[in-house]
């Protein structure tokens, strides 16, 4: 970290200021400019408040050379994170995929689609119980019921299952599910990120619509800092300005990621475009920048849908789908 | 509503849609034009799902003409909705200042700031107990503590408080607070704003960054659709490309929100801006677009502040600007 | 300007780095940390390439600490630039209101708008002859005639004008014109900028739908470096997520602009809100604020307008607009 | 295009509209809600003003249907448009690579790096000598005698050349390059597109950092409506509020593009990211969405490079990826 000074700040405040940080067990180096001078600090940073030093009269301003975070930064961790679910493997050089329908609807439903699936190819079964929806007037999901019909569908298909949790108040229903995802909106839910922080279970987060690549791998670090640390980071479009899709696919946020930590990624093409069609180009271009997997909705019968049908492919469109998906896979993993 | 249909659709398919819709209460009108059908959805459309009509085969697209809230909306509605908190009144013609430090961090310091505040007129303290911060590193908050420091600033001065909670779990530590801040990154966390809904309490929303002004709006909705209707609209700043300001202060939602919505909007140019300097302008001008208030940070040492000390004003700049807010809303009230 | 070593840099490399810096007349002063190297450089850094020092092998960043804009700085020219055109004055405290129609259409359109805005105080008349339109097929503008008839109600009125250029071929038209406004979609044309900075005109410069504020100041450089210092700093709206109005006005630019600037800045609430019953309570902000003028859009007929139509004003709203103007300036300058 | 009335609308009044419009060359059909009435307009409407209509005291909001780009729209050619530039070929199935510096330096430089790119593959070569920078304290190109050299460089590899022209008066300099590119900053300099619209040369136009895909589309539209047919489009990374990468590479707008419009499509991975070792993972991806090709910043000499050198890969790096990409265009031309 730089903090460099005002060239008003007095050399008796300066000295006031380098013991008040000796005092936290950092080391202080002076650079001394014609009218600028800087202070470099060495040791651990990820404590030290920026605003707090910022905020001093004598301060012109901090920058921060090292990363906020550390559990989850490939710096500390070389090695890729591979979270293993059942006999689903995300991370690690291969290429996962979660597919379901938006929201769990019946019992026949969520069958028919996740034995659909599991037939195409598909390593875990996604599906809505709680359902984060813009007006309160929309379906909001079976809930307690709809994870139910989820392990209802993991006992026919032996698919681990990957749902959405919005309150840590409903967190004895997760007990048997086997990824519990924090979805976009609720991605600085802080407390909510602590809870499941000391879970012994993977988490799928989702990164927030308007959040930055640290940010998010901020979020991260508020699960693994409580101990969890089977993280998987999901990118799943972020708001501009464009409105012919809902949102805009961050596909450079894969090999960012992936350089920046050793945690699994993948995206989510349905929620980025919000456009069926698009799924396919964006899952191969996935495969092709180094995702770790994609998470695809896929409805038996779209117009049907509670939620997010016109968003969802049908099961012939994801086998095809799935067809390309093992040949790109293992074309780029001899290229 | 308008439904907009694909040239391919068959008579078939058009009057199997239109029974489908009139089963949910609406009434139908087409509109009949060389190669494309129209069709006018009259009656109460709230709960009709845009997206699932979209994804139908026959769809060309779905245009939503009214707006999908209700309760928050100034059509059904037209008179101000106007907020009593102690002697303090949000909304109807006035403009209420809240102010205090962004955390609770001793007995003296909050008091301190809250004789202050008070004493240059401000009508709310604010502080913060519970703490969104960005990293699991920084300081989290005093939590329960910090409520306790709250109700001890507002016995010494009479000042009603708001402060933020974060999690459903915490609610009954909240039980003395006056007003109940659902902070800008919780502004979707639907379970939270379900909850707060059925207490009765006055809820300061705030913007979330990314929101947009229908969603802030919605999010609004879900609070009033469970029964408590004193919402206190919050625009702190939404995320934009630039770096200079720590947001971008949407000042054009002032008037906006109070066009839509008969619900008291307020400021917060501490957070949008992120520099104390921009708090007089940004405040001045808010009273000038039609305010109802604003919600500024005051801090009695800010360099020594826990969090966010840089953007606060300090308690002889919080009285200048005071005595520039009283002459200014006196002019306007009279302009 | 901080230049960060990568810890891998040698003692001869980053020897041969100071070299090379020094040759280009900066003093370099170290700071060795336990693990980082970091380098000052103190001397004019305006001219030094960031990209193509951070493209070293051996470096880790590299920080800018100084503006790099130095005509358009305030810090080297501490008063505020007041600019003048014939009786009216632009910026040194006062407010100027530019008004008229987006587009020129008829002698008597323009000359009944300039008189009407003239009787109720507008000090600069604006019209578009030649008009940016997103499609080839709206109306451009009358171009070379647009500005005749500009002239012709100057001749009637008394009333400078300001209109926009859209390509230097079209220079010589410019000739009679008083200020030539440069439009938002021209912002970064850099050729242009060049060519007007050798005028010598004022420049009524508009920002970028996605500029920052950095780069609105170095395009008013762009204008200055080449002689012509008279540029007036205009914000539109930028570009974000939010639909509601065509774009978000951002009023902290103006008082952030003038603290970095001693240029004036306007405000330009029609093109930023794009809806007419937003342009007075924006215009009383952009006062309390601060800025020094603001550009309306005027239409004696706004159905019947080919351009903008839905952002216009009447002359009689505009009228009693300028009665609150009038009030609000004076109350400001007392405050 | 449906127009929505307001409740308020008079009979006489909608009449008086319908009668307008109908003198346009529309038909107009109505639907009577109950308390809306929508008219529909069939015809060709790409000549109606949105604003225009909007702004009606009668009209309470208008929609438009059809996309208003004709001549880019893959509606009316759904043929792959595919251009030819002496040996390479752009759109229609094949991958094409344009390689070369940011800038022109030396003669030295740009035959090295054009020789390099050929042995690796690349099919045509870039370079600027028209720099737009965004301080003009930079390096601003070496104008005409760049094209001079970039022309030396073609003649010595046969590679056909693109470079940047910023203003139209310098046209003469480009009689004999083969495409010219128009630059993000100017994409909306409808002058300069008027111009080059005349020109029988293939233009590559660049998106603009904060533009839609329709409005890129409606800037293609200006080139082609003057005749020139002839477009590349190139999405180059758009402005977010992600500061971890340059811009962010909107990679969903390439298979958008391409059902939308017949012109070619490619990506520019080294401005987009900002970043050497992102360009990789990019370029694949894009092949795997279905781009045409893509342009990549490559130099003999980084750290030397007058501009952008910190985004541009060296010769070796191009060539492995060059391997890589000529595979996986193999790879999916039979997938």
């Amino acid at each position: 970290m730089i903090v460099i000074m005002k060239p008003t700040a007095q050399p008796e405040q300066i000295e006031s200021l380098k013991k008040e940080l000796e005092g936290l067990g950092l080391q202080i180096h002076f650079s001394q400019g014609m009218n600028t001078t800087l202070m470099g600090l060495v040791g651990d940073t990820t404590r030290i408040d920026i605003g707090k030093i910022a905020s001093m009269d004598i301060v012109e301003e901090v920058k921060r050379i090292q990363e906020p975070y550390k559990k989850a930064n490939r710096k500390f961790h070389p090695a890729d994170t591979v979270i293993k679910v059942g006999e689903a493997t995300i991370g690690g050089g291969g290429f996962a995929v979660i597919a379901g329908p938006c929201s769990v609807e019946t019992p026949e439903q969520i069958c028919a689609v996740a034995q659909a699936v599991k037939a195409s190819g598909a390593s875990l079964l996604r599906g809505g119980a709680f359902k984060p929806r813009t007006s309160p007037y929309s379906f909001q999901g079976l809930r307690g019921e709809g994870i139910q019909l989820l392990l209802e569908a993991k006992k026919q298909t032996g698919l681990p299952i990957v749902t959405e949790i919005m309150s840590y108040e409903d967190i004895d229903l997760f007990e048997d599910v086997d990824v519990i995802q924090i979805g976009a909106r609720n991605m600085q839910n802080f407390e909510l990120l602590k809870r499941v922080g000391r879970l012994n279970k993977p988490i799928l987060l989702k990164r927030g619509l308007s959040s930055t690549i640290e940010e998010f791998l901020m979020s991260a670090e508020y699960i693994m800092a409580e101990g969890n640390e089977q993280v998987i980071l999901c990118e799943r479009g972020i708001r501009t300005f464009e409105t012919k899709t809902r949102n805009t696919l961050d596909l450079s946020a894969v090999p960012l990621l992936k350089k920046l930590s050793h945690l699994p990624v993948i995206i989510d093409p349905s929620h980025a475009t919000g456009i069926p069609w698009m799924v396919e180009p964006l899952t191969l271009a996935a495969i092709a920048a180094g995702a770790d997997g994609v998470m695809i909705e896929v409805h038996n019968d779209p117009p049907k849908a509670l939620c997010d049908g016109a968003q969802s492919l049908r099961p012939e469109q994801f086998d095809a789908l799935m067809t390309k998906v093992k040949k790109t896979t293992a074309f780029f993993q001899t290229l």
